[in-house]
């Protein structure tokens, strides 16, 4: 079965090209590989309005899995659950299972500075505030709590924007939900650099290769420039097991190579 | 004036976390810099109903410029301008100008390599295959043209997604509209690392500060873990000269830097 799943990014610094989204890339490839779809990535500024506008948008779209990141964080313009609240039109309120995760997370911090536990200022307080009917999840690495929200046909996470904690959560909580979700359905990938032939006529190569091999899908990206140029071939499929995905993905690689070959060119298939 | 650009990045490789989008960085940077508001980026696949869907959305938004990058070249894969003129309810035609230019730069490659002069195939026809209505855009370093189309309020530019060459269209054609639409509008920013100080508890800072110098944002960016914390507070603003918007961001810092030691924190600015 086939899984879509859209990634929505909130930052400014990730409009203002203050932060390579890292973030989306990671997540991206997490989800491929576990054979989900990834069909959407957008980013977009830490104002409510525009967070909730795109969540809405989203779930029109109608994806299996939404995650966000970035923004559950304690500070003003920590906005993503505002504008999840608001998308979904749902209040925010004190989540008491999300408000002891923080809490544990403070103790936890001051028990390691010998310290005794500073107060739960509004600021932390905040990162438990949830929109209602919402479930917190577990930040193995971090303060602020992810969050789930099961909506009509499609559920949503939205995870912090710091890296590692973002990373766990995902790992810990959405890919074993992804997996179940796409069953046994696999991802495989290979790659071939090509010398000595230009990309516009390496073109009609890669469409005699693909109307040959049915399901294998082989873009073209140019490394050097097209007077000068290598080209990394990336071929991909999917499939179940008993599809032989990987068998037909080598078949397909070596009908390329010949081709190349024949044509002048050079391929060196990649380790 | 508030100049708003939105962002389309066309291409499966982005989607599946094999490519890092460092395009829409290079463009969100330079473009921030420039005064521009960059509203949104949007990652889709490469599918042509998928570019016609995201681009008619950004185009209902009315962002003064949409800049699109990826998918212009010679392969089946190559889809950005189909997408295009679907959105537009136009069709794709032999641009003569465009033609011309990408013999030019065939007729170049060959006279480099010492050759004859190869046809003019079907896949290099197509880059020169444009909506109808729209002008070819001269590209300094590569075979693909951009494109500019002119819309009700709103100027598109498709970019190819080679680095170099979406860069180089980038810098010689875009830069110089985008900065006359601003006008004398500038972008300020400045870093300052807090050590010893957890983000909920600067939170509370930043908003004192925030609130005592209008047009300053500050947004906090954890570097380590909120138990062993350090953060980089980075300050931003917009303006015109006249404004003097650097010295209202170094009086902020000041402020900020004054109240974080206060806390018993350390404030390092960046230099």
């Amino acid at each position: 079965m086939t899984v879509d799943m859209e990634i929505i990014c909130v930052g400014n610094e990730l409009l203002i090209g203050k932060t390579v989204n890292t973030n989306a890339h990671w997540m991206g490839k997490q989800a491929t590989n576990i054979g989900a779809n990834v069909k959407r990535i957008t980013v977009v500024q830490d104002v409510v309005e525009e967070i909730a506008k795109v969540t809405c948008e989203a779930l029109q779209r109608k994806p299996q899995f939404i995650v966000t990141s970035g923004g559950l964080g304690p500070t003003f313009d920590d906005k993503t659950l505002e504008g999840i609240a608001k998308a979904l039109n749902r209040k925010l309120e004190i989540n008491p299972k999300a408000l002891e995760m923080v809490k544990a997370r403070y103790v936890e911090i001051a028990k390691r500075w010998n310290q005794p536990m500073s107060e739960m200022t509004a600021a932390r307080v905040k990162m438990a505030t949830l929109p209602v009917k919402t479930e917190p999840i577990d930040n193995p690495v971090g303060t602020a709590p992810g969050v789930r929200a099961d909506l009509d046909g499609t559920v949503l996470f939205a995870l912090p924007g710091v890296p590692a904690e973002m990373e766990a959560i995902f790992t810990q909580t959405i890919a074993p939900l992804l997996k179940q979700a796409v069953g046994d359905r696999v991802f495989c990938e290979k790659s071939m650099f090509l010398e000595g032939i230009m990309e516009s006529r390496l073109a009609p190569l890669i469409n005699r290769v693909m109307s040959a091999n049915s399901g294998v899908y082989i873009k073209s990206h140019p490394m050097g420039a097209e007077s000068k140029p290598c080209i990394e071939a990336h071929l991909t499929i999917s499939g179940s097991p008993e599809e032989k995905p990987m068998e037909k993905l080598v078949k397909a690689m070596k009908e390329l190579a010949g081709l190349v070959e024949a044509d002048g060119g050079k391929a060196i298939a990649q380790q």
